[in-house]
């Protein structure tokens, strides 16, 4: 009666289930695209002889991390300038760039992404962007599991043109990956300062009709709150609500300004959050009350942000980092503790995805998404608590094999979805085009 | 005329001299254990024809990191707890432990922490623990510049007994290392609050004897310092000036809560201050007003801290933070900008150290101590920007080179002064002891 396994992962074994339980010597056994079974090393390998094993000395098996706020072709501007204040990084280097983009250098800049996110432990992310028909494509080449969608404004774009086209070019987006094992399609308007009530409305019903995600940037800066609250005497919080738009399907992207009684709603709604805290750090936006909203019963994931305001898309470096960020903003050691921030980092973004169910831990009938680390390491040693180590200790640079959805799709630190040598040798093209519209370079 | 070069180390040069001189296809020609010529690499090739070359495609070479303050003996309590208020830490997990250390446990977990810190980029550090002898001795054996002293304070000390056998053994280690190459004994009372004005003053004198700097832990917790005025009748800071103490020789480590009148009296003193974000931050102790050092001209180096209050002693996911937390905390972009950050983890930590003429740059007649970076890495490509690049987006894990004093301490990632395995099998050895000495495992 056993079913065919296609794959064990052996190794230390960290299954995130609900009982946290750790299996010393253990495997996970994979059917397919499938999590079939996970136990005793031993008793697996006798119970599925001849099955291809993927191992590694002191390794540690634990679900792949989820990334729920990326903007995966922003990787060639990683660096093309830093240190500004947002409106100078924006309108001199972001906005002249963006308005010559092309599909090319967004399928090539989404793979890098790509290839930095496996190579550092991501399995799953939630992307918006520009030509999102091309980021489709880069995510079905690289085998990551991808909710993504087109941005969409109430000015035109440079993909789609005018707004009405975007809502075509979405529907495309729907109907063409409606099946896709790996790509769910969300629908993704930008922030309430460049959508009109009307656009946000419109897409609400395009969200609901197709049962999607309506991904949107919400209450990121100060000046957000502001503009919003001259413009339609609400803040962006409430100027969702008062629009009837807040919800269970609503991904709202930072909520850093956010009021008590703004928390209480968005739990109240069932509201899910995607928490960018090194992005918020370097652009000096300021910290997401996540203490609180986790209190309040928010669910709240976490997430990079594009590379460009980062400057990476490492989730390893982003738990280090909010752990310790909003302990030092409490004055309190005892908040965000590595437990609270590993469950932010697996469980918080699959149930942000409502894809809870599916990735997220190690459990039978989920779907094989899983990274092996080699905790052999100087900074790994010795090992008193993993999910200690996991958030301060570990780096995406300690992660040796990934598997989405039963697919290799690194083994021994090697990219096998993509030619890793081809997409940087593009890109370093592409970074000398983008170098030549921004006028002399800084280095 | 020509000296006699003993080693090329190739690639794009990233001097951090006065001029910011970067060049592009480059070479560091290296004499023993100093740097003989940095110029163009096939001039250098040319010039001093069959020398050995240490080289990477798309490699980045800059001077090695500098550490400024560091407990590198305990890498060995690396997650033995977290995420507890600092007297819990202490009380329940890190004072029973360090009751029962011992200087075999010291000498191997200091190498354990060398090793991490040589993989990712550092070549100098600054250390105050117990056992320094042996922190002394592992420093010796794996290659690294190393600033270190014997912790001292009013009680008596599982190492040396009481306070005036520490002061012995602190002279011992003044006389056993006066002529090290590699090696600079500091004097370092722990604080002001383990430390009597009297054992203060008498250490400044030791230092003022052997012209060494004198190290202190100063101004890290408001506890700390309600401890002192309460005491004293007078913060940390004035307490220490009271005293006569405060002068150029100083090393001030963390200096978390300080007032603008202070901070002015830091610069007047020339005290150098020693900034370690992460561990403020997981400690929850404060932001530094590091912004305002600066501004003021007090000489500010970057520091990790030990392991077990950080996790690591990563100082490129140092420079990281560094940069971020300020403009957080400012609510200011431009603030810490990647260029002021990687001065202070080079340039600052040697001046800190009263080495900058020794080390800090890629000039001639300064120590060989660099380090090579593989660039050729997605989350490295394109790059725009040499500084943003090495403090937002580049790992330790990119460090593939190092060299210190001349001498080849890691190659392809191989450390080559230390058998790693060996260190990694007897930390475990000792992370099992330590588990018994804590009662049951937390994991």
């Amino acid at each position: 009666m056993n079913a065919k396994a296609t794959l064990l992962v052996c190794g230390q074994i960290l299954t995130l289930d609900r009982n946290n339980t750790v299996i010393e010597d253990g495997a996970v056994a994979i059917a397919g695209d499938t999590i079939l079974e996970v136990g005793e090393r031993a008793a697996l390998v006798a119970k599925y002889p001849g099955v291809a094993q993927l191992t590694q000395p002191h390794g540690l098996v634990m679900p792949g991390l989820v990334n729920t706020h990326t903007h995966a072709a922003m990787g060639c501007f990683l660096g093309l300038a830093d240190d500004l204040p947002l409106m100078t990084w924006l309108t001199e280097y972001i906005f002249p760039v963006e308005a010559n983009l092309n599909g090319e250098m967004v399928y090539q800049s989404s793979l890098l992404s790509m290839a930095e996110m496996i190579k550092s432990g991501t399995t799953s992310f939630c992307d918006m962007y520009l030509f999102a028909k091309e980021v489709a494509r880069a995510t079905a080449d690289s085998g990551m599991r991808g909710w993504l969608g087109e941005v969409l404004y109430d000015f035109p774009s440079p993909n789609y043109g005018v707004p009405e086209n975007g809502i075509a070019y979405l529907e495309e987006l729907l109907a063409e990956y409606r099946t896709h094992p790996l790509i769910s399609i969300t629908v993704d308007p930008h922030a309430v300062y460049t959508c009109s009530p009307d656009l946000l409305k419109r897409l609400k019903g395009v969200a609901e009709k197709h049962g999607v995600a309506y991904v949107i940037h919400l209450s990121e800066t100060r000046d957000e709150v502001k503009a919003c609250l001259a413009k339609y005497g609400k803040t962006p919080v409430m100027h969702l609500d008062s629009l009837g738009l807040l919800d269970s399907q609503v991904v709202a992207n930072h909520c850093v300004v956010l009021s008590e009684q703004e928390i209480d709603l968005l739990a109240e709604r069932g509201v899910k959050v995607a928490h960018c805290p090194e992005s918020n750090m370097k652009l000096a936006s300021g910290v997401a009350p996540v203490v609180e909203m986790l209190a309040a019963g928010v669910i709240v994931g976490l997430g990079t942000d594009g590379a460009a305001s980062n400057n990476d898309v490492d989730m390893f470096g982003e738990m280090d980092t909010a752990a310790k960020l909003h302990k030092v903003h409490r004055h309190d050691p005892t908040v965000m503790s590595a437990e609270t921030t590993l469950r932010m980092a697996t469980q918080g973004g699959a149930q942000l995805l409502g894809a809870e169910t599916l990735i997220g831990s190690l459990e039978p009938g989920k779907k094989a998404d899983l990274i092996v680390l080699d905790m052999n390491k100087p900074h790994l040693t010795p090992m008193y608590n993993i999910p200690s180590h996991l958030v301060y200790a570990a780096k995406g640079s300690d992660v040796v094999h990934s598997v989405i959805n039963g697919l290799v799709v690194m083994r021994d630190k090697q990219l096998l979805t993509m030619d890793e040598d081809a997409v940087l040798d593009r890109l370093r093209e592409i970074g000398a085009q983008i170098s030549g519209m921004v006028g002399p370079g800084r280095r």
